[in-house]
């Protein structure tokens, strides 16, 4: 998943904003579904945050090219932590882990199978 | 209404992002809902964007206090025409005219006659 | 220009959010510099919006894979005037006429040949 | 500080998109610079962020009106950890502890003394 850095994800500080770095790991987990033609939003039914713990290594600055790494850490039947890691070229940038839990009808709830694959294949 | 501009609001070009204005014009139009109690958003009902044209006559900073005010321009039975105007001090920054059509299970719909009145009342 | 539409686009009422589609426009029109292996934002030179008009034809919601085409409408020294229409598949979606004009340490300024060549020849 | 959950702070998924809890975090660290007359952003000088952790307890939704509470955790010469909590009238919602390290021309640098009783002095 590679990423362009814009105007909007800037700030006055020149570089890029500190939240903006979860919105480039939100669109990598959700391109991994995109990408097999999947949606990571079912009627009623998908992922939420819990928790995440991150480190800003090195900041990203308008016009950078960005590459996000996402790997799977641990599984339960309910919840996924990913691992995601934001780099510019060779350098880290930016380095996550993320608990996500799958919700349906607003309830924690299995995670199907073909979603389960999808990560567990990466 | 009056909003603090925070760096997410900002660019690496110093100044507030163009699109960030209509956010504050946004939650101008909310709050005037809020402020009596109401909320914008009815199950199923509520207001779309359906145009507007806007002037940016000076940029809003990092830490400026902004005023917005929001103008009744012109009514129909499923639409208004607002205009709104952002201030730092007495100075003008932006200048808005938005048409927003209101949507009842996705359709134009009659403006509910509480809803009028908050916008004709002000 | 292709962009996806992530959870952070959209809003609570299913749609993407209206200032939303003014940032894709401005990704594509950065990108238009990205493409060349240029810059849009030069030490103290950069283009900033002055006007907009802009048309909500149909609602892009989340999972849409939108496309976004520029075209020139007219050339000043220091100003353009650009028409950026938003479409998923062929159903246009948003249309919009933008002024911008190019700025050198905080003034307006002629813009550079090298760049006015990147619209023309567009 | 009390933020207001506006649209654009939300997602399709009808509640705060995930990203937003941490600019609300960021506005109510701002907001305390502000309220004594002082900006978070001087010439070359500010505070970036350098790791978080963070719970998600319970949605936010849109209109929800939110509480956010900053703690001192920690102080050293060149940087802060900070607890922020952010409540909707007594229910927890988020759960964050922040690392802010104070940067001058791009460096680490000591924490200047007026910035500094800010924070201990809350």
């Amino acid at each position: 998943m590679q990423i362009r850095v814009y105007y909007e994800d800037t700030d006055t500080g020149g570089v890029v904003y500190h939240s903006n770095y979860l919105n480039f790991c939100e669109r990598a987990r959700s391109e991994i579904f995109f990408q097999k033609g999947l949606s990571p939003h079912r009627e009623n039914e998908f992922f939420v945050v819990k928790s995440l713990s991150a480190e800003y290594v090195k900041p990203a600055i308008f016009g950078d090219f960005l590459e996000i790494k996402t790997i799977l850490i641990e599984v339960k039947s309910a919840s996924l932590v990913l691992n995601q890691q934001i780099f510019r070229n060779d350098t880290l940038l930016f380095d996550m882990n993320i608990k996500v839990a799958y919700l349906k009808n607003q309830k924690p709830s299995k995670i199907p199978k073909d979603i389960l694959e999808l990560f567990t294949l990466n």
